[in-house]
């Protein structure tokens, strides 16, 4: 089983580095439906499966609360999901080659050596790069989209920490680390693609 | 003119990475060949170049001297000798393409648009990497070994924050970094030749 996985900064076009990634490959990419899984088995709204993610399950879900049993219900919850989460990460993983962008699963999927990538841009193409693809309705100031971007990157620091020693974003956790800075992300499928090559093919 | 730059831990195996990528892209390839030019220009020995470059110059030669004149002389001879490695890269980049390894190219070569490539690995990897290139007559033990890696790398560190703000081995500092642990250098070729093709293919 061949597995690559793509952790991101918010806006770096990890998301499209990996779908561009499995169509080169042949791979099966993974990203929004584990979500959609997961909502699915446990009959629950994707919104609603999404915001427990969001907050990065008990620790954090406990500063929204205002009473203790409000807490117990929202960590049993978020328990349930993340658990879940991995549960559906490990069955996709071994269903065959894949692509699998966010969701800790380079972490999740440790014991299977999958190839980990890292993608990361200065925060000026970040944010370039949100305003890109982000829906005509949405309409966030630069300085709006800068707080957006750091908000949603701190939540994926902390979750990763609850898996790992590592810190999150730190190369030593990853194979290869990309600067997507000033780069058309399709342009960086080949040097990628040849990584995998190379971290597949060795003894 | 296209220019590679590589950083490395000491025992990545960023030296051999970086020559057999010049090889492969017909580059050339310069890292002692600078310590001679500056030795041969300044009538000094090979030796004592390389000593007062590794001392990281002025700030950290400082510990080293217990008069202020014996401070003064080797600061001299520092400042003169950065100065004149700083020019012989200038001179040797504005050659034609090449892959320069360490002495901060990738600083002092900014303004080419350098693509920046970091090397590192495991401590355990590098031990491995070192004790497999050691000279016969080299014996350190272990502990040994782990703490010269350390004290090399303290020193790159030092040196590379004299001229840039990002700290040396910073990923935001480079477009790719490349973890060898547990590869074999030779297999990482190609991908990192890939990547320069997308970084010097851009407009």
């Amino acid at each position: 089983m061949r597995i690559i996985t793509i952790s991101r900064e918010f806006g770096s076009g990890g998301r499209e580095l990996g779908k561009r990634l499995a169509d080169e490959l042949g791979f099966a990419y993974y990203d929004r439906e584990i979500v959609t899984e997961i909502a699915k088995r446990a009959s629950l709204d994707e919104n609603y499966v999404d915001s427990v993610l969001e907050k990065g399950a008990m620790n954090i879900s406990i500063t929204y609360s205002s009473t203790m049993s409000h807490v117990t219900a929202i960590n049993h919850a978020a328990a349930s999901i993340l658990r879940e989460q991995q549960k559906i990460i490990s069955e996709l993983a071994a269903k065959g080659d894949c692509v699998i962008v966010g969701r800790n699963a380079d972490i999740i999927l440790e014991q299977e050596s999958p190839l980990k990538i890292f993608v990361h841009a200065d925060m000026e193409s970040k944010i370039k790069r949100c305003y890109e693809r982000a829906a005509s309705g949405e309409a966030l100031t630069e300085r709006q989209m800068k707080s957006k971007i750091k908000k949603i990157d701190k939540g994926r620091y902390n979750r990763h920490a609850l898996l790992s020693a590592i810190p999150w974003g730190d190369k030593r956790g990853y194979n290869m680390c990309v600067n997507t800075t000033n780069m058309e992300i399709k342009s960086l499928v080949p040097a990628v693609a040849e990584f995998a090559k190379a971290w597949f093919g060795k003894e």
